[in-house]
């Protein structure tokens, strides 16, 4: 589809659920995003969870999002049960504006929702020549080091940083070996997920995707993953006001209440410390880029470039949508 | 040796070497802790090494420590060549005092140099109710993914929280799937290291430390590692005006320079955003305590019961020093 059409098209089914024109706007701006970086499972395969939840209740289509200063530096936000987009577009924004006056900004959210991707949001900080951390949480998926059930979301932990080109450093990495969204994909195509990654419900590993949403998905590094997972929880939930420890609700199979999830941004001035922070990180990148590599590697990429790759190439033409989701987008718009 | 005896032993060598008695009080407890807390690569065998580096003038022993306040949150610091223990205690009662005024605080160090264990200074701002996030580099030891040379350190990324208990939450974890310190020991005593946490010089995987500290550690995780590892680079290299891309010289083997390590430490306050912040943990703890677990499992511990438990074991009795380490003391004292 058109991208322009495609965006109409997102607009009119998030205002036919009573959203405001200026968030419908900021949600299919994110999803088109999502879908030119190709992050399918954070586009539009999610489209019509985030109308059922509207539909249901459990996602606040006109919210009343309170903000609270607590000083120049930092601001804690209800997002009232928005849905995920708009409460992290008003934190980042917020936080921005916050460092701005300080050299530092932090923001803590909480009732908020699935935001999509958290490189998203740090990209507009980055373009403000800001360096930005993100942390969300997410519904169980990953068990604990030690653990045969999952607790952890995939806990993304986001880094960016301008880098003196138009291509910004976007580190954007759950600490599970597996995305969750990539188990959805395989379940759904009946395809295998690799070893590895996963348990199946009784604690055995499994290359089943089906059985995998079934059970677990196991951290990256063993404790040291299960630690950043962890740290990821407290930073997003706990210390937000938000679910944690396991109470964040599954978007797409659990209904019987919002999601209450929490994020936390932390965005600070790039030219804070040293006015020549662009120079420093090219001739950083430079560097790295200039050693000696695997022979089969034709470069050596940094966290971001090859997501900025595919968005460019991806630009140029319309946007491919599965026929399921073709059906999903004629019965919303019904 | 007796802790006494022997922090009065350590003091004595630094003041030798010129030290403030206050300086050499911060090196003498921050070096008995990593014994104590089981981290010998990080205690008495850098001892000598830090003594050469003072008499070689690569570290200052009596530094003007500058630091420059940019904002009521944050603060830069110039260690001017000090030892990387005294730069990283002023940094972080720096940050918890910025932390006091606004909820957050920002401490960036530069012209540092190697400060024993993150989770140390972390533990610091736990103590007055902080939540703390650490990073440093360090001398070249992983490999960039797809690179077969290394050039990032293995570069710690640490988080402290109070728990409601007396046992913080610190986790300290390299990105590196080796400790590099424990190469270093496994090449003294000619022990070998796992398989696939090392290549050779020339990119081949080996077991043998010697090999191994010629040669390249790998990330955990391939991409996402190596992602984490530049993240910390950039943090506490580009962002502080320490060195950075490789730039960080080894502390044992390289005296060309000092080391200018870079350090960023940000300290936020626990109940910020939520007055009941430790029953919140208290509560996110136990729900992760009570999963199902391992058969071979006793426990679920959470980052920092064991090096507490560790603490609290060895604490009860003499330090035990390897006969190698006594020599250095004897060669020091004279």
């Amino acid at each position: 589809m058109e991208k322009n059409k495609l965006k109409k098209t997102i607009i009119k089914i998030f205002h036919k659920l009573k959203l405001p024109k200026k968030h419908a706007d900021i949600c299919a701006d994110a999803i088109i995003n999502a879908e030119l970086v190709g992050a399918q499972t954070h586009g539009l395969s999610r489209l019509k969870m985030y109308c059922d939840r509207i539909q249901k209740k459990l996602i606040n289509p006109r919210p009343r999002i309170k903000l609270k200063n607590i000083s120049q530096s930092v601001t804690h936000i209800n997002a009232d049960n928005s849905i995920g987009f708009v409460a992290a577009d008003t934190a980042i924004k917020k936080a921005i504006n916050n460092a701005k006056k300080t050299g530092i900004g932090l923001v803590a959210v909480k009732n908020s929702g699935h935001y999509g991707m958290s490189g998203y949001y740090a990209e507009q900080a980055v373009k403000k020549n800001m360096i930005a951390l993100v942390f969300t949480n997410a519904p169980p998926a990953i068990a604990p080091h030690g653990a045969i059930k999952s607790l952890f979301g995939t806990n993304p932990i986001c880094f960016g940083s301008p880098t003196g080109s138009k291509v910004p450093f976007i580190l954007d990495t759950s600490v599970s070996m597996i995305n969750r969204g990539k188990i959805r994909v395989a379940s759904r195509s009946n395809s295998k997920i690799p070893e590895g990654v996963a348990l199946d419900k009784y604690g055995n590993p499994t290359t089943d995707a089906k059985k995998a949403l079934e059970g677990v998905q196991l951290p990256i590094a063993g404790f040291r993953g299960s630690g950043l997972a962890w740290m990821v929880d407290i930073l997003s939930g706990v210390y937000t006001g938000g679910n944690h420890g396991g109470k964040v609700k599954d978007p797409f199979d659990d209904f019987s209440g919002p999601q209450n999830i929490g994020h936390l941004f932390i965005v600070m001035k790039a030219n804070l410390f040293q006015s020549n922070y662009k120079k420093r990180i090219k001739e950083n990148i430079k560097r790295i880029k200039k050693l000696p590599k695997l022979k089969r590697l034709k470069e050596i990429l940094y966290p971001g470039e090859n997501k900025f790759r595919r968005y460019n190439k991806n630009y140029k033409s319309d946007i491919k949508i599965p026929e399921s989701i073709i059906e999903d987008i004629r019965t919303l718009l019904k």
